[in-house]
């Protein structure tokens, strides 16, 4: 046996199963984390420990938090008649990271896919239509992934509010800020020189 | 607050400081294991609990165990007479992985580096030297990296053992199995040329 024990092991393989991780970067973590056990090894336990007792959904859009409201929900600045919906938390989490969006958020869980069987009642989508109605949103704003499964989510969504007042709007597609025409795909192109504007 | 909580944050700033992850990668492993709390997450901070309460050196070699003695120095099969010298703990597990050493190792738990100030005294080197002496080895393997540190720490090893009866070898140099001749650097090349052998 290698690797120590039987612990460090199945600690390896444990870590060789996350994101982005295979079996030479878990062996080299788990090596530094034993290198570094009081600073890191033992921190990180406890913060897993604490994470995993205390994350939950907020009830109201999804996001993860450690009270029954997410803090967005909870600060009445936000309160501005705006819900961006979004397929996940790591989505919401980059859009709170651009910080150009002072609104709401409502997180699916997922996109509709008749692939995988996913209808609306598997995602928060019924929830979304009680929470416009009751809140009175102005406006939808629906930041889902520019895939077919995310577009027909967007457009299923769209259409359950197409008799209310709701405005509801989609972001912007062209060219990303810094990219080069050379590289982006035809699709971005052809949407960038559709959508254009003039300077 | 956007990634949930503060303790939320806190993990994914620590997971973000191990070796080969950064801050997108720690938030999409974060993001993983609190939706797989009870397979992953749970499991994760005991296995770490385990291994930071268990995990210690071999007091004869260096490798990483939960005992005092490791499974490799413990096993009387391995009793060959065959010392291999590694830098640290990552190669030994390496040279294990290949399976074709059948000896035992000793972890110098670094090289010597005028630099950085690391005489013989800071590495394993008296304990190595004291070991040979007791065990009477035949033959010690410096398997250190082709750096200069590392042939400078091969060099002193070498020379301390210059007056007794045991074999000192390194590993051969040339070039990889599967390796292109296209994409070698120079130094290996020459290397391989001058270690040429007949077929």
């Amino acid at each position: 046996m290698a690797a120590g024990s039987d612990d460090i092991q199945a600690l390896i393989a444990l870590m060789a199963r996350l994101p982005g991780l295979g079996p030479r970067s878990a062996r080299r973590i788990v090596l530094q984390l034993i290198t570094r056990r009081d600073s890191q090894m033992i921190q990180l336990a406890q913060l897993l420990d604490r994470v995993a007792a205390g994350a939950r959904e907020c009830l109201t859009c999804g996001n993860i938090t450690d009270r029954d409201t997410c803090a967005i929900c909870a600060d009445p600045a936000r309160a501005t008649g705006e819900i961006c919906v979004v397929q996940d938390v790591a989505d919401l989490w980059a859009l709170e990271r651009g910080g150009a969006f002072r609104g709401r958020y409502h997180v699916l869980g997922g996109t509709l896919s008749a692939l995988d069987e996913i209808g609306p009642e598997d995602l928060r989508i019924p929830d979304l239509l009680t929470r416009i109605e009751e809140d009175r949103t102005a406006e939808v704003i629906l930041a889902l992934p520019a895939t077919v499964d995310g577009q027909t989510t967007a457009h299923y969504i769209a259409d359950a509010l197409a008799d209310t007042a709701v405005a509801v709007t989609g972001l912007a597609q062209g060219v990303p800020i810094g990219g080069e025409l050379d590289y982006l795909d035809d699709g971005t192109i052809t949407a960038a020189l559709r959508a254009r504007r003039r300077i």
